[in-house]
């Protein structure tokens, strides 16, 4: 059996195995995902991020906690895009989770930056099918920071949480701009420290400037070590979520993702094309001497030899 | 009159220009360069790179009065791959170097990182070119930092001068696998500081451990800031350049470099091709509508939409 039957037929090894094929960027992932994909697409992801120290791992915590009280098989991928090497930044953050460690319904996985050839969204988005299949729902995916990379993979969830601290404040600023953008829940995290208030104010205020549409983003308080405010941060996950189902936007999301994945599929598939046309060594060596010998330039030549490819 | 043409007339304003094409990753670049390209090939390049607070800087500054004192025309590039800004780390040391500023025979530029198509050493490479169109002779490039982008365009170098300070210390071991290998001097800067001298022995017991070539990389101390050490550093770049011609290797390094850039722009060439062939935004809604239909997975569609195109 292979392993994309093996991870349908709920077997963890295999999903590991699958998520580690898919974090080497090894092409015999393909095959697997193939036969995936028909029975994927269905489960609820929920996208956490925000700044380092914002406690969103804290608050994934709790939100596992909460959605295994509910009986569900909860799955949860931890990126951390700056890392060239897994298990590094985020290892304190699955030692954290050890109180799920032996559950065999939650599945947490932590996949740092490799060179991935179809980009972190695009591996992202392989692993996040790889725990649909495997029955997970809802799948969380967290991201360490909040730079360019970080708001791709953010894209791929439905509904994203940016978690805050009133820590964060003048910063809030410099996030407006990208981050803000994506947030569909922000999360005011360690609300018992001072300033919390004035800092979620601050917030508000922000998102006050955006048009107005059929999600006013909430500004919800927490204090996710002790469990505090969990309960609100659900809340408005379900409203959320029934907002993106009534309007169509949850449909329009899931097409949307899937062009832009079919998009990097098909680029892949050229460049490689592209890559076995490539002129051989020799071949580039004589083109190389004949400019020695003053003849012609690069881009001319360049010209030359790609029109001959036809 | 074109950009190119008003290079090779050494006119200052142009030449800049054409740089900031360069820098901007524009495409009118190409046809200014293409008229530029045999005129070049023939200016001698310095390489320096090293930590940052190596005096990397400084000891430019003296080659460039060292060279001016004979009457040539030195160009400088002074790159920061780290920085996606313009004259931001580099322009400290483009204030140091103000004493040239007003000799229109030093022509000094700062590169930082943008994302260039055909990246940072391709986008060197040619503003290098530049450089010698417009007359330059030596030209240095200085690097700062000591990662993966700076060797690549140290290798566009055909001496390199690696700079370091008694404080590199324990780093040196770190250092070893990519910026000795690349290393053709290495300068130990600072070198009235304690420890100087225990700092140039480890060094020299590492390039002890090279198989043995027909140049044995020099250790030269310098006190770049007072002008100590600089003939020193002249003569070793001065003998490295005989090696290089004698033995060939000038010619080969220009070959190797001749065909990378060849291959660089092949290649974005042929990525251009397939660029130009991948769906249109409607087809791929077609597409993904079916996918959302539970008809087939994005992989085999892919291989089929690609199997169309030929």
């Amino acid at each position: 059996m292979g392993l994309g039957s093996a991870v349908l037929n709920r077997d963890a090894r295999s999903a590991s195995r699958l998520l580690s094929l898919i974090e080497d960027g090894d092409p015999r992932a393909t095959a697997e995902l193939k036969e995936l994909y028909s029975h994927t697409g269905k489960s609820y992801l929920i996208g956490i991020t925000g700044p380092p120290g914002s406690g969103k791992s804290t608050l994934a915590d709790q939100l596992i906690a909460h959605y295994r009280s509910q009986g569900l098989r909860i799955g949860m991928l931890a990126i951390d895009p700056s890392s060239p090497f897994s298990g590094g930044a985020v290892l304190g953050d699955r030692i954290r989770m050890q109180r799920h460690a032996t559950d065999s319904d939650v599945f947490i996985r932590s996949m740092a930056n490799r060179n991935w050839p179809g980009g972190l969204s695009q591996a992202a988005g392989e692993a996040v099918r790889v725990l649909e299949a495997y029955g997970c729902d809802p799948v969380i995916v967290e991201t360490v920071g909040v730079g360019q990379s970080e708001i791709e993979v953010a894209r791929l969830a439905y509904t994203t949480i940016l978690v805050c601290t009133p820590a964060t404040g003048d910063k809030i600023q410099a996030l407006k701009a990208g981050v803000i953008e994506i947030a569909d829940i922000i999360v005011m995290n360690k609300a018992d420290l001072p300033d919390a208030e004035h800092a979620s104010k601050s917030i508000e205020m922000i998102i006050g400037m955006k048009p107005p549409s059929s999600w006013r983003v909430p500004v919800v308080s927490s204090v996710a070590r002790d469990g505090k405010g969990i309960d609100k941060v659900i809340d408005a996950i379900e409203a959320h979520r029934r907002v993106m189902e009534s309007t169509g936007t949850l449909t329009r999301k899931k097409l949307e993702t899937a062009k832009s994945q079919l998009r990097e599929i098909i680029w892949r598939k050229l460049c490689e094309t592209a890559r076995a046309r490539l002129p051989g060594d020799s071949e580039l060596e004589q083109y190389a001497e004949q400019l020695m010998r003053g003849s012609g330039d690069p881009y001319s030549l360049a010209e030359e030899v790609v029109r001959k490819l036809g």
